[in-house]
């Protein structure tokens, strides 16, 4: 019986930083509503009327952090399930941490870079980039240690 | 070696929740395909041609209940992954099962008064916000209890 | 105590396709990239400055991959955490097997006629409505084991 404990390194390290990401990740909601609020724009007419503003779908700073947002969607729960399976498949415990410590460092800069002080490229693209590529690295692992299940 | 027993009640009522809001999510796209053929309105030329309707992208009730699933995508996951790792960090059995219960409770009533029967605010603030507020709070204490592990 | 054990087909099976579905999500990202950059339309003015191309939100094949893409986030999810909670229900291990099996080729499929080669409906209608009700079939299956923590 093959088993995952709680109290490994490498596990309490997925923990903590899958903790951190779906915080990250909420927090990109206030983000929107604070564009919201300061161009006075949103989607529900009810909304609008609420706050004497008005229904706008185009307003660049509101769509911008909803990129960013998406983009979070796109990529993070990618990262819960694959950094939860690659744990399953034995790696060392230095290597795991030091993937998930550098994703979630990564996350957080792209956030930071695309929807609170975007900046020229390519700066987003390497916070974007590097986060891609250790879930995919994460995901490969993980198909090579089950492909007898296929 | 901590460990999750599948018989505890928070638990289960943590795997009963999470099923209630996948089948939840995936019942808004029913709701989307309902408007679309209500309004024949499509978002792909070989949908439309099919059903002799048309592509349109901003069809205001297919819009809106877009949105509601969009901010299903931007929540619900983060409670999936933050609510299991809060079950790891020893809560008490009937908060935790209180805080699920409500978490689901909130995001029925979300999907019901964004996308079935529009209402006016605040009624789909306070749907978003305790759910959300509940996410939040799973995932500090998460973090807290994993903190060594940064 | 009752536990998944990690050496069980069926669970094996589940990590396994959850880690092909997570390439293959991640993998429409580069489909969108692939269609930025032949079109030369962007998201952003900092990308459409790096690569002398221009904003557009509406170029049609972009937008295309950007649909699949969304469909993917509104499902794989989904299946990640009930496929899970499916497998402490102590399914057959054939059709646990089975109902992965297919679910994982029917969303292959999906990104395959929506993302790279439109084909007429029912194509795509087939591949997003067989792993759709795989995934309903699961949760209502969760649901019922778990009735009585509600």
């Amino acid at each position: 019986m093959a088993s995952i404990l709680l109290s490994e390194p490498a596990v309490q390290s997925y923990m903590f930083y899958s903790g951190v990401l779906a915080l990250k990740m909420l927090g990109v909601s206030f983000l929107t509503a604070r564009q919201r609020y300061r161009k006075n724009v949103f989607a529900n007419e009810e909304d609008a009327k609420a706050k004497n503003g008005k229904v706008k779908f185009d307003d660049p700073d509101v769509e911008r952090v909803r990129r960013a947002h998406l983009n979070d969607l796109e990529n993070i729960p990618a990262f819960w399930i694959v950094g939860a399976l690659y744990l399953t498949t034995g790696p060392s415990s230095a290597l795991a941490t030091n993937l998930f410590r550098i994703y979630a460092a990564g996350r957080v800069l792209h956030t930071f870079v695309y929807a609170v002080k975007p900046l020229p490229q390519p700066a987003r693209g390497i916070a974007f980039g590097v986060p891609f590529f250790i879930t995919i690295y994460m995901g490969v692992k993980v198909i090579q240690y089950y492909s007898g299940a296929m």
